[in-house]
Protein backbone atom coordinates (compact mmCIF):
# COMPACT_ATOMS: atom_id res chain seq x y z
CA UNK A 1 0.00 0.00 0.00
CA UNK A 2 0.70 3.72 -0.69
CA UNK A 3 3.06 2.42 -3.31
CA UNK A 4 3.22 5.26 -6.16
CA UNK A 5 4.53 4.96 -9.46
CA UNK A 6 4.71 7.64 -12.39
CA UNK A 7 2.94 5.79 -15.25
CA UNK A 8 3.52 7.88 -18.45
CA UNK A 9 2.58 11.28 -19.92
CA UNK A 10 0.43 12.68 -22.90
CA UNK A 11 1.05 16.31 -24.70
CA UNK A 12 -2.49 17.62 -25.14
CA UNK A 13 -2.47 19.16 -28.45
CA UNK A 14 -5.59 21.78 -29.36
CA UNK A 15 -7.24 19.67 -32.51
CA UNK A 16 -7.61 17.09 -29.92
CA UNK A 17 -8.89 19.35 -27.13
CA UNK A 18 -11.46 20.64 -29.72
CA UNK A 19 -12.44 17.42 -31.21
CA UNK A 20 -13.28 15.73 -28.20
CA UNK A 21 -15.43 18.58 -27.16
CA UNK A 22 -17.52 19.12 -30.07
CA UNK A 23 -18.33 14.89 -29.78
CA UNK A 24 -18.91 15.42 -25.68
CA UNK A 25 -18.63 18.48 -24.16
CA UNK A 26 -19.01 21.31 -26.81
CA UNK A 27 -19.01 24.54 -24.38
CA UNK A 28 -17.38 27.32 -25.91
CA UNK A 29 -14.37 27.37 -23.70
CA UNK A 30 -13.48 24.05 -25.07
CA UNK A 31 -14.41 24.23 -28.68
CA UNK A 32 -13.84 27.56 -29.69
CA UNK A 33 -10.15 29.59 -28.98
CA UNK A 34 -11.73 32.79 -29.78
CA UNK A 35 -14.93 32.59 -28.03
CA UNK A 36 -12.63 30.90 -24.65
CA UNK A 37 -10.53 34.07 -24.66
CA UNK A 38 -13.61 35.76 -23.03
CA UNK A 39 -14.66 33.66 -20.55
CA UNK A 40 -13.07 33.43 -16.78
CA UNK A 41 -9.98 30.55 -18.52
CA UNK A 42 -9.02 33.22 -20.52
CA UNK A 43 -8.64 30.41 -23.58
CA UNK A 44 -9.06 27.15 -24.33
CA UNK A 45 -9.61 24.62 -22.33
CA UNK A 46 -9.65 20.65 -22.60
CA UNK A 47 -12.99 19.06 -20.63
CA UNK A 48 -12.60 17.74 -17.55
CA UNK A 49 -13.82 14.16 -19.19
CA UNK A 50 -11.16 14.76 -21.82
CA UNK A 51 -8.44 14.87 -18.93
CA UNK A 52 -10.39 11.63 -17.34
CA UNK A 53 -10.40 9.63 -21.03
CA UNK A 54 -6.33 10.74 -20.99
CA UNK A 55 -6.07 9.50 -17.46
CA UNK A 56 -7.44 5.61 -18.45
CA UNK A 57 -5.46 5.85 -21.30
CA UNK A 58 -2.47 6.05 -19.60
CA UNK A 59 -3.81 3.81 -17.19
CA UNK A 60 -4.31 0.75 -20.04
CA UNK A 61 -1.01 1.42 -21.32
CA UNK A 62 0.50 0.99 -17.94
CA UNK A 63 -1.51 -2.09 -17.17
CA UNK A 64 -0.51 -3.89 -20.79
CA UNK A 65 3.25 -2.81 -19.51
CA UNK A 66 2.26 -4.78 -16.42
CA UNK A 67 0.32 -7.61 -17.20
CA UNK A 68 -2.04 -6.75 -15.17
CA UNK A 69 -5.69 -8.19 -16.58
CA UNK A 70 -8.22 -5.10 -15.98
CA UNK A 71 -11.63 -6.73 -15.94
CA UNK A 72 -14.03 -3.84 -15.13
CA UNK A 73 -14.84 -1.26 -12.07
CA UNK A 74 -17.49 -0.42 -10.36
CA UNK A 75 -16.61 3.89 -10.31
CA UNK A 76 -14.89 6.46 -9.01
CA UNK A 77 -15.00 7.89 -5.11
CA UNK A 78 -14.14 10.98 -6.50
CA UNK A 79 -13.12 13.20 -9.34
CA UNK A 80 -11.84 17.16 -9.03
CA UNK A 81 -10.96 19.00 -11.80
CA UNK A 82 -7.72 21.57 -9.68
CA UNK A 83 -6.48 23.56 -12.64
CA UNK A 84 -7.00 23.47 -16.59
CA UNK A 85 -5.56 21.68 -18.84
CA UNK A 86 -4.23 23.99 -22.31
CA UNK A 87 -3.15 23.06 -25.87
CA UNK A 88 0.19 22.09 -25.24
CA UNK A 89 0.62 21.16 -21.67
CA UNK A 90 2.03 17.33 -21.26
CA UNK A 91 0.56 15.58 -18.48
CA UNK A 92 1.86 12.65 -16.36
CA UNK A 93 0.29 10.07 -14.41
CA UNK A 94 0.90 9.24 -10.87
CA UNK A 95 -1.06 6.56 -9.30
CA UNK A 96 -0.70 5.65 -5.32
CA UNK A 97 -2.58 1.97 -4.72
CA UNK A 98 -4.46 2.68 -1.50
CA UNK A 99 -6.00 -0.29 -0.75
CA UNK A 100 -6.72 -4.25 -2.28
CA UNK A 101 -9.09 -6.58 -1.67
CA UNK A 102 -10.26 -9.66 -3.29
CA UNK A 103 -13.64 -10.28 -4.55
CA UNK A 104 -16.37 -12.55 -4.00
CA UNK A 105 -15.60 -13.96 -7.36
CA UNK A 106 -12.22 -15.24 -7.93
CA UNK A 107 -10.01 -15.42 -9.38
CA UNK A 108 -10.54 -11.51 -9.73
CA UNK A 109 -9.81 -8.51 -6.66
CA UNK A 110 -10.13 -4.70 -6.05
CA UNK A 111 -7.61 -1.94 -6.24
CA UNK A 112 -8.65 1.32 -4.88
CA UNK A 113 -6.08 4.09 -5.86
CA UNK A 114 -5.48 7.98 -6.49
CA UNK A 115 -4.81 8.55 -9.35
CA UNK A 116 -3.16 12.32 -10.30
CA UNK A 117 -2.33 14.30 -13.20
CA UNK A 118 0.12 16.63 -13.36
CA UNK A 119 0.95 19.50 -16.01
CA UNK A 120 5.13 20.33 -17.07
CA UNK A 121 4.76 22.84 -13.96
CA UNK A 122 3.81 20.07 -11.55
CA UNK A 123 0.60 21.50 -10.85
CA UNK A 124 -2.32 18.68 -10.06
CA UNK A 125 -4.58 19.14 -12.61
CA UNK A 126 -6.75 16.14 -11.93
CA UNK A 127 -6.80 14.13 -8.71
CA UNK A 128 -8.80 10.97 -8.56
CA UNK A 129 -10.10 7.87 -6.64
CA UNK A 130 -11.61 5.01 -8.17
CA UNK A 131 -11.96 1.24 -7.97
CA UNK A 132 -10.82 -1.14 -10.58
CA UNK A 133 -10.88 -4.73 -11.06
CA UNK A 134 -8.26 -7.04 -12.06
CA UNK A 135 -7.58 -10.98 -12.56
CA UNK A 136 -5.35 -11.63 -9.96
CA UNK A 137 -2.44 -13.37 -10.40
CA UNK A 138 -1.62 -17.13 -9.86
CA UNK A 139 0.40 -16.88 -6.74
CA UNK A 140 -2.32 -14.83 -5.43
CA UNK A 141 -4.83 -16.91 -5.08
CA UNK A 142 -2.62 -20.18 -4.68
CA UNK B 1 -34.36 21.49 -5.00
CA UNK B 2 -35.35 18.16 -5.63
CA UNK B 3 -36.27 19.11 -9.22
CA UNK B 4 -36.05 16.17 -11.28
CA UNK B 5 -35.78 16.13 -15.23
CA UNK B 6 -35.25 14.07 -18.25
CA UNK B 7 -32.91 15.58 -20.56
CA UNK B 8 -32.36 13.75 -23.56
CA UNK B 9 -31.66 10.52 -25.04
CA UNK B 10 -28.89 8.94 -27.47
CA UNK B 11 -28.71 4.98 -28.70
CA UNK B 12 -24.89 3.86 -28.36
CA UNK B 13 -23.74 2.26 -31.77
CA UNK B 14 -21.23 -1.19 -31.58
CA UNK B 15 -18.99 1.46 -34.07
CA UNK B 16 -18.88 4.21 -31.46
CA UNK B 17 -18.39 2.00 -28.31
CA UNK B 18 -15.09 0.85 -30.49
CA UNK B 19 -13.67 3.71 -31.23
CA UNK B 20 -14.14 5.92 -28.02
CA UNK B 21 -11.94 2.72 -27.01
CA UNK B 22 -9.94 2.12 -29.03
CA UNK B 23 -8.83 6.45 -28.12
CA UNK B 24 -9.39 6.59 -24.71
CA UNK B 25 -9.81 2.94 -23.02
CA UNK B 26 -8.62 0.08 -25.64
CA UNK B 27 -9.11 -2.99 -23.29
CA UNK B 28 -10.26 -5.99 -24.91
CA UNK B 29 -14.24 -5.80 -23.14
CA UNK B 30 -14.60 -2.41 -24.80
CA UNK B 31 -12.57 -2.94 -28.33
CA UNK B 32 -13.13 -6.38 -29.79
CA UNK B 33 -16.53 -8.35 -29.54
CA UNK B 34 -15.08 -11.63 -30.27
CA UNK B 35 -13.06 -11.21 -27.33
CA UNK B 36 -15.83 -9.42 -24.96
CA UNK B 37 -17.23 -13.13 -25.42
CA UNK B 38 -15.15 -14.91 -23.61
CA UNK B 39 -14.88 -12.08 -20.44
CA UNK B 40 -17.30 -11.67 -17.48
CA UNK B 41 -19.20 -9.21 -19.58
CA UNK B 42 -20.51 -11.86 -22.51
CA UNK B 43 -19.93 -9.22 -24.85
CA UNK B 44 -18.67 -6.24 -26.23
CA UNK B 45 -19.11 -3.07 -23.56
CA UNK B 46 -18.74 0.93 -23.20
CA UNK B 47 -16.02 2.13 -21.31
CA UNK B 48 -17.60 4.29 -18.54
CA UNK B 49 -16.30 7.05 -19.88
CA UNK B 50 -17.71 6.84 -22.77
CA UNK B 51 -20.94 6.94 -20.85
CA UNK B 52 -19.71 9.94 -18.84
CA UNK B 53 -19.08 11.77 -22.00
CA UNK B 54 -22.02 10.80 -23.42
CA UNK B 55 -23.91 11.89 -20.14
CA UNK B 56 -22.29 14.91 -20.72
CA UNK B 57 -22.84 15.67 -24.52
CA UNK B 58 -26.60 15.06 -23.15
CA UNK B 59 -26.16 17.98 -20.59
CA UNK B 60 -24.39 20.24 -22.95
CA UNK B 61 -27.63 20.28 -25.16
CA UNK B 62 -30.20 20.41 -22.16
CA UNK B 63 -27.71 23.66 -20.86
CA UNK B 64 -28.24 25.12 -24.64
CA UNK B 65 -32.06 24.29 -24.77
CA UNK B 66 -32.56 25.89 -20.78
CA UNK B 67 -30.25 29.36 -22.36
CA UNK B 68 -28.09 28.25 -19.49
CA UNK B 69 -24.52 29.32 -19.36
CA UNK B 70 -22.12 26.58 -17.89
CA UNK B 71 -18.57 28.23 -16.55
CA UNK B 72 -16.78 25.30 -15.27
CA UNK B 73 -16.65 22.18 -13.16
CA UNK B 74 -14.77 21.66 -10.11
CA UNK B 75 -15.79 17.72 -10.06
CA UNK B 76 -17.42 14.93 -9.29
CA UNK B 77 -18.26 13.81 -5.69
CA UNK B 78 -19.36 10.38 -7.15
CA UNK B 79 -19.77 8.33 -10.02
CA UNK B 80 -20.90 4.56 -9.88
CA UNK B 81 -21.04 2.66 -13.03
CA UNK B 82 -23.90 0.05 -12.35
CA UNK B 83 -25.05 -2.21 -15.40
CA UNK B 84 -22.36 -2.92 -17.99
CA UNK B 85 -23.44 -0.43 -21.61
CA UNK B 86 -24.47 -2.75 -24.51
CA UNK B 87 -23.89 -1.63 -28.20
CA UNK B 88 -27.79 -0.58 -29.38
CA UNK B 89 -28.57 0.76 -26.03
CA UNK B 90 -30.48 4.00 -25.67
CA UNK B 91 -29.47 5.81 -22.96
CA UNK B 92 -31.60 8.71 -21.26
CA UNK B 93 -30.69 11.51 -18.84
CA UNK B 94 -32.40 11.94 -15.57
CA UNK B 95 -30.67 14.85 -13.56
CA UNK B 96 -32.10 15.70 -9.73
CA UNK B 97 -30.58 19.23 -8.47
CA UNK B 98 -29.66 18.53 -5.08
CA UNK B 99 -28.06 21.71 -3.93
CA UNK B 100 -27.54 25.37 -5.45
CA UNK B 101 -25.25 28.13 -3.64
CA UNK B 102 -23.58 31.39 -5.13
CA UNK B 103 -20.22 31.83 -5.76
CA UNK B 104 -18.09 34.58 -4.15
CA UNK B 105 -17.14 35.45 -7.71
CA UNK B 106 -20.38 37.10 -9.61
CA UNK B 107 -22.16 36.22 -11.24
CA UNK B 108 -21.07 32.39 -11.15
CA UNK B 109 -23.07 29.90 -8.79
CA UNK B 110 -22.84 26.46 -8.18
CA UNK B 111 -25.57 23.54 -8.40
CA UNK B 112 -24.83 20.01 -7.28
CA UNK B 113 -26.78 17.38 -9.18
CA UNK B 114 -27.42 13.79 -9.68
CA UNK B 115 -27.26 12.82 -12.99
CA UNK B 116 -28.84 9.11 -13.89
CA UNK B 117 -28.50 7.40 -17.09
CA UNK B 118 -31.39 4.73 -18.01
CA UNK B 119 -31.12 1.95 -20.28
CA UNK B 120 -34.19 1.43 -22.65
CA UNK B 121 -35.17 -1.40 -19.54
CA UNK B 122 -35.06 1.37 -16.96
CA UNK B 123 -31.77 0.46 -15.57
CA UNK B 124 -29.70 2.82 -13.89
CA UNK B 125 -26.48 2.14 -16.11
CA UNK B 126 -24.64 5.47 -14.36
CA UNK B 127 -25.08 7.15 -11.37
CA UNK B 128 -23.20 10.15 -10.57
CA UNK B 129 -22.99 13.33 -8.47
CA UNK B 130 -21.27 16.33 -10.24
CA UNK B 131 -20.88 19.88 -9.40
CA UNK B 132 -21.39 22.71 -11.98
CA UNK B 133 -20.65 26.29 -11.82
CA UNK B 134 -23.20 28.85 -14.09
CA UNK B 135 -23.54 32.21 -15.05
CA UNK B 136 -26.63 33.29 -12.64
CA UNK B 137 -29.30 34.96 -14.54
CA UNK B 138 -30.04 38.51 -13.77
CA UNK B 139 -32.87 37.70 -11.57
CA UNK B 140 -31.23 36.01 -9.49
CA UNK B 141 -28.53 38.39 -8.83
CA UNK B 142 -30.80 40.97 -8.55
Amino acid sequence: MGETDVLGSHTVSEAEIVAFARKYDPQPFHTDPEAARATIFGGLIASGWHTCAIMMRLSVEAMQREQAVGTGSPGVDSCRWLKPVRPGDTLTLRREILETWPSRFKPHGFVRSRAEMLNQHGEIVLSLVGVGMFRRRAEETA
